[in-house]
């Protein structure tokens, strides 16, 4: 079997593509006809994405070559499924060798093992982090659609690596898109930034790796997304970041910090602001039962360490021997970097499924008044 | 348009039913022919779910009267939809009369009436933490079908009260199911159990409420569960703990506390015991790549203070006037005893969904070699 | 496994419940907010699928208690599933004992012992035709939500029974409600209805059983109704008639005469009718590679000889032996004025499905320009 | 919008690709890991669809370039969705610069334009034969899956183009693959085939097409295959068979001949051969209940005659100016002899999600007795 490939029901995509295999690729249907597809805006974010951006990853920057194989006629969509996919190349995939044997510690080498028996374990195959292109692509998509229906915004950035954190002062702070891509850790905070990017070019030179803390700010939200039970745009939007590789966990608003509240305390009191229905205060981060109350969304992701490192571990071989091994090949010391475009695209992702639902109902009852 | 009504792919279930309509009800299908139904077994759980089960809440005690209208013949499953209803009854639905009109902070009301327009407002209707009876009845029936089939085990328990956590050096015990149950709070540590109770009933008196955290330990998981990409095992449970009412955040493993590791602590090297091979830590918490590994999965929730609380709050009506507000009814001052059984619920729920996915693969791979 | 009760994507239904099990219903989900429901026209909907409204089936005529469980409030719906569902009573189960051991020839009996091993024989169970009672509820609240909507009407009829037929030349007639309505075979020929009553008479006092061909036709159709390939709508009326129990065949537009016509004399050809693009003739039945072009889509469906016949036949029994059976209990010897309504209700849910996609498509297509 | 590119659920296929766009694909999921695919059986039945492979249709014959992108390891699958395109080449687009702006009769131009505003004329698009390409991998892909589990067997082939069919008292003749294969219009019966093949050179000579019945029959299938309800067996072939391009009718067993025969006659009474029961007739054509009783399952499909003539039309332009239009261009006077394939095809990936169902069912159901 292989379902799980797909996320959405109206804004529906589909994935595949392994790591080293000829291409990583994404289906999308739900688009309406005549969407222009801007090119360079996907491409802008796809390089995002990209290994070897910085300094703390490597040093290529080549464009990534993405085809658009169908759904796509005269620069816009057709309304028939959009395929998009990018071949994979400069694959070092000798540099895997030693894992067609040996299950890396903290990688999926052993679980796919043992749930397929016949895999593709060249750079993680389907596990690699190579999938989360198809996300990217995806994504920007589904932020292309949006655009034309609404002023949804979203901001994702680093806020914390390893032991460092943006400090708590800032923690409100209204961060743009520029302060976050001034740098190459995507930490919005100047002097946070310089100080996240020493301490992981010296965890690198340990051979050890960090992870961290991606915080996601979503504006302008329309009144209305999200779906009641087990659709809460709350639910979805945990379950779409818990999918991204080396996640652990998932708050909103308050989160793990609401249970120190009491309902007093928490309860987001109505008022009026300009004639509007807003609320005080916005601890629930933009949701009330599932459904979107226009206020901003605000949520964080706890990111683990890279599993792959050079220093030495132990671990244990398909014949059944412990053997120790080091990680080789080219590895961000830290993925946190290049998880913000994905955290954001999983966030679009996410809004246009839930915008299309709304958009339809609300359409329709428009017309039943 | 109300899709979003139903969970999982191969043991998928659709929920209905408002708070204070004629009933709530779920469709099960994917259950094979022939599976013995223990109905007191569910009665147990719907008992544990069950508002007024204790001192802390109020003091009924009926049975939930359930009933099986379909896919069910001489005790058994046939295969066919299982479905099945709870009738309301005592509804004071006069108590909502005052909801009508205004909407209560922090609840569901204005974004329902924005979303919907034509709402059923009474007792939260549709949002109503009354759906979960249907998340309970097909939690059980995934505990009935996995019995059969696995060891699988699922325990959770009340970690943290408001600023009532048990203790640090508990934080590893194997807990019992009897010590759970043993007290009215479910937290398994007696002496923080009495705290809490003590704490929950001064809150109540203060009209103020608590939210808390819980925990969920899975043992006995058969290696292999979970898909790649979208519906890895730890999504897929993100997914179903945040669609329960008041939950705010879910980490798993180290979780929120992983980013503090560097990689090097953090991977799960692995080991041989008895001739298995094993992980020697579970920082991961039983999941890699998104699949399940053998080792123990643990999750913790965090659960936002209750609402509704009978302190005057702040709001707004339909005419856009500023009022205050006072909740009234029988309301809980802290969800989270309650809360066990349905976080128990939905984990049964999703492993049976990947039992059943990886049950089928596996048996057609042993055929294929 | 179970799945397979649902039909329909935007408009979604789920169907359960058992012949003489305790109910039998629907959910149905993706129904806006506020929609009236006319609880007379769903019962008179439900009368006209019902056993025994006429002398050629049997003489009862009681309403069919139906009960909405969710998704509804004040007279409209709720946006959330509307759960609708009728009680079984009046089940003369010991008719049926004889069925658990004995496979009745063009039954399911055998089909389903085979497959499910436990099943519910009474009545036929799940395979029962009792199940198109949900179908019929799912119709009519299809039908009421079209009518906001779009002007589209469905007619159905019986155009023959056995071997009598409506004429040639009143083949091409625009046959109206009340005329299919005015007798119990629900042919709108009057003269060839008389026909057919008289044959059904005399193939019960025979104790045989007869088939025959119900004719639909879709007037004021909306251009663009369908999907590319897989759903085109000919393909989707002809999954849902054929899902009707006992129907052998479908055909659209000329159906099986089409191979004896030539492209030069099949094509319909476009032109000019009050400046609105028709096309001169209609062989197409409505609908263009998949897609509706706005005349009127026909078609035809085959239903075989009901299987109970109070003759003698052969059959074996669980145990091997070549046994001889008759049928008992009160069964229609001829099924097709009861189908009609079903034929109807099938064609609206696949037209309500079919409508949304296309609804949400031209609403965001405009705002895109 | 563009849902409804998928089919199946446990065998799920989603397909893309326009005619003349860069690529024609699908994505198929829910095949185990390990499955070796041959493909050089692949590229067999990709050659019997492809256009130009005989004197009546046009005279190239190179082999299609379809590519694997995913799911593939080592010859063999792994579990992960398995993509597999086709590159177009050889378009020449220019042939349809006249299509641009007009409304070829009884194709599918005017109802795209009507759907979608902006839509690929080229070739059809979307709407083009070419998608069934998609079709034939993915069921071939099917029947190499159930190779492995069963001993079914799907031969189709042509029984009747325009007034030529295959004599009746060779209608219950056990045709071969190699007969079959034999000739190029696919009808087994060679004196048949002769005329066939006359006909339609002369059809092309005078500028017109045919069309034409396709019968099917599968052999040794399992008993159970087929779900209750909507996805009864029948109603899943007679969906997959009407989605397939110029299909306007479907009929199983008996089909539109059943309604002349009484329930005493077309009831197919049991009996006991070699120990197994069997039915002593077979006019229901394998299904009981929507279920297979393991006999032979066979239909026939209606196709009309190919839209694209070279005889003058009328039609309409996009400014509503009435025109005549000219067919250009490289097309089949008669798709049938192409088509065999694809039905086979639909009827492996039909059977494989069926199978895929009631293995899962029977392997659990085995285990809980």
């Amino acid at each position: 079997m292989g379902l799980g490939n797909s996320f959405g029901d109206f804004y529906k995509i589909t994935t595949f593509g392994e790591s080293h295999g000829p291409a990583v690729g994404v289906v999308i249907e739900g688009l309406p006809a005549g969407l222009y597809i801007d090119t360079e805006d996907l491409q802008k974010d796809l390089l995002r994405r990209k290994p070897g951006q910085s300094k703390i990853t490597t040093t290529r920057n080549e464009p990534e070559n993405f085809r658009i194989l169908s759904g796509y006629f005269e620069g816009k969509t057709t309304g028939t499924p959009l395929t998009i996919v990018v071949f994979n190349k400069d694959q070092k995939s000798k540099d895997y060798d030693f894992v067609k044997n040996t299950f890396r510690p903290s990688h999926s080498d052993y679980t796919y093992y043992k749930k397929y028996g016949h895999y593709d374990y060249r750079g993680g195959g389907r596990s690699s982090a190579r999938e989360t292109l198809a996300r990217v692509i995806a994504g920007n998509i589904a932020k292309q659609l949006l655009k034309h229906f609404s002023q949804i915004e979203v901001i994702a950035f680093v806020e914390q690596i390893y032991n460092i954190a943006i400090p708590e002062e800032f923690r409100e702070t209204a961060w743009t898109y520029q302060q976050i891509e001034s740098n190459i850790v995507r930490c919005p905070h100047a002097e946070t930034a310089e100080k996240m990017i020493k301490l992981i070019e010296k965890i690198r030179a340990e051979g050890d790796s960090v992870g961290g803390i991606i915080k996601c700010i979503i504006g302008n939200v329309p009144i209305g997304l999200g779906e009641p039970v087990f659709d809460k745009l709350s639910a979805k939007l945990a379950y779409a970041m818990m999918s991204i590789p080396a996640t652990k966990g998932f708050e909103i608003g308050k989160g793990f910090a609401a249970p120190l509240m009491k309902g007093s305390e928490h309860n987001d009191q109505f008022t009026i602001r300009k004639d509007i229905i807003k609320t005080k205060t916005n601890f629930s981060g933009g949701i009330q039962g599932g459904i979107s109350n226009g206020e901003n969304i605000y949520f964080r992701i706890a990111f683990k360490p890279t599993s792959t490192i050079a220093k030495k571990q132990q671990t244990v071989d398909k014949q059944g021997n412990i053997i120790k091994i080091q990680g080789k090949g080219r590895h961000d010391p830290c993925v946190l970097p290049r998880a913000v475009p994905i955290v954001e695209a999983m966030s679009y992702i996410v809004l246009a499924d839930m915008f299309l639902k709304q958009f339809t109902r609300e359409e329709l009852q428009k017309k039943l008044q």
